[in-house]
């Protein structure tokens, strides 16, 4: 296993401007494996309850994602309720029903314990600080995500988990949260000061923003004719990232670039389907295909050699 | 004159975030103007009142602006007044007053009916078809503006115009009002089979879009620490975008892009300071640094010939 997430396993029901659709398989950690599988072995830390079903573990299964660290406990799985109306940008949760989430302890299996590579999911600070506390070695790359609940309610735990970590994914109003910094750019600044080594900015159909310390990339989102649901899209762009690195196994700024466009490239399929509809089905040629799109979706000739733009000779 | 802009030229109050400043030279024509004049020799057309001040006709021919077309009227300079909160992507109007721009009747002096590039700026389509109707011959590339006003009482006349020009620049709200579509992708197809060459999406601080009939491109906003005033952006965006082609003569696909990143580098000065403060003043050297942040910005590896992403054999 090369890398290991920690984070939720839901069903939840879902409406948006293209449909509905109940009881769909989904949680962070769901959307992570299944992104990241098809770069490398993944393992899976989460809870479900007893009525989580065979198809599902073995969904899972069929990607290679080791589900030794996939409790099932007394009690139901964690449901989700939510809509999204004109703009996809933001769900609004109509329900959430924590059930056996809300008890939820990660424990690690023994073999889980050395993953060069670690997601930290959507789950409280104190959660992902006790998953860190288990790894018996650091691991090559940490990256985390948290949301305005945390930054609302827990946020000295969450700013000495920044601390720990190496990259942090969050959207921009919930950098704007943190740092109280209305600029993205000054957001960053202050997030890099406390250690990290790049900043994500998820930003939903305007793609993601890496600020890392040495360099700043923006990647754009693939423009669709048709988004059906967006629910997934941020754990499915973390799981193209890290598994892009997890695959080279490098970490360095030109390998962060392309995982940037790795991860909107598996976004890019998850929210042209329900759930993890188009995640799941995903071939080789098309991943690639997608991939090629947004090098042309971005190219553009640099200035040659010496030369600059053609500027009037008034210019200074 | 290699490029002829027909809009407004205006004296604008505005409120941000960073502060406020009064009777700010403004107005679409003269961003666009100052903008490209950078690239190439620009004509204005456009009114004036008798306040209008000497020292900006003086700052328009000191970028070599031919104002010959500029026409001084009995009356007041148009005015507008606005506000922008923490979102700084859209404009609250607080007071409009049109003044001498309310009989606007464009009138093309006759060394401008030649122009090579035209650029027909936000005013009404009746306006806009009547300056194309007095270019002698037609030019190389129309592009042209417009805004939800005329989306709403001049539709008709809108699309009339569509047809007859090349590129449409406007930003995500006015595509999907105009067609009626909630996917940009859908809106841009149902322009382009009117026979737009190009459908420029500007999205503020996320960018601008270039949905070609031959590609998509799609040119990120530069990050910067701090926006001062986004007043004038999307014109000046225009006007690097105009000068870029009108410098190079080339309306092929890889000028376009080229022309969409030198927008978007021209926009990026102009929201660093209130009115035209920092785009007034631009040297060669930022100009070019800037576009080679543009670069960097947006530089990955594509995969290399006939290798693909590092997938795992698991995967079809």
């Amino acid at each position: 296993m090369n890398i290991l997430v920690v984070g939720s396993v839901a069903y939840d029901s879902v409406q948006t401007p293209e449909g509905s659709n109940r009881h769909q398989l989904g949680g962070s950690a769901t959307y992570f494996s299944i992104s990241a599988s098809y770069f490398t072995p993944v393992g899976l830390v989460a809870v479900v309850g007893k009525d989580f079903a065979r198809q599902d573990f073995h969904l899972l299964e069929e990607h290679g994602v080791d589900t030794t660290g996939l409790e099932t406990n007394a009690g139901e799985t964690f449901r989700w309720k939510g809509q999204y109306t004109e703009d996809m940008n933001a769900a609004i949760t109509i329900e959430t029903r924590l059930n056996v989430f809300e008890k939820f302890k990660p424990a690690l299996p023994e073999s889980h314990r050395r993953a060069p590579y670690l997601f930290l999911a959507n789950i409280s600070p104190d959660l992902q600080h006790a998953v860190l506390d288990q790894m018996s070695s650091r691991p090559k790359l940490v990256a985390c995500d948290s949301m305005n609940l945390w930054i609302e309610i827990a946020r000295p735990r969450l700013l000495e988990l920044i601390e720990k970590v190496d990259v942090l994914m969050i959207n921009e109003a919930e950098a704007r949260q943190l740092t109280g910094m209305r600029s993205l750019v000054g957001a960053a600044g202050a997030l890099l000061k406390r250690g990290l080594k790049a900043l994500v900015v998820k930003r939903g159909e305007y793609g993601a923003v890496v600020f890392h310390k040495d360099f700043t990339f923006a990647a754009p989102a693939y423009p669709l004719a048709r988004v059906v649901d967006p629910t997934g899209a941020g754990d499915s762009f973390a799981g193209g990232f890290m598994g892009y690195l997890a695959a080279v196994d490098d970490t360095g700024a030109e390998a962060m670039r392309r995982a940037a466009v790795a991860g909107s490239v598996m976004a890019s399929f998850t929210v042209e389907d329900f759930g993890v509809g188009r995640l799941n089905s995903l071939k080789t040629t098309e991943i690639n295909a997608r991939f090629n799109a947004f090098v042309e979706l971005t190219r553009f000739h640099p200035l040659g050699g010496g030369q600059g733009l053609p500027l009037t000779a008034r210019t200074a």
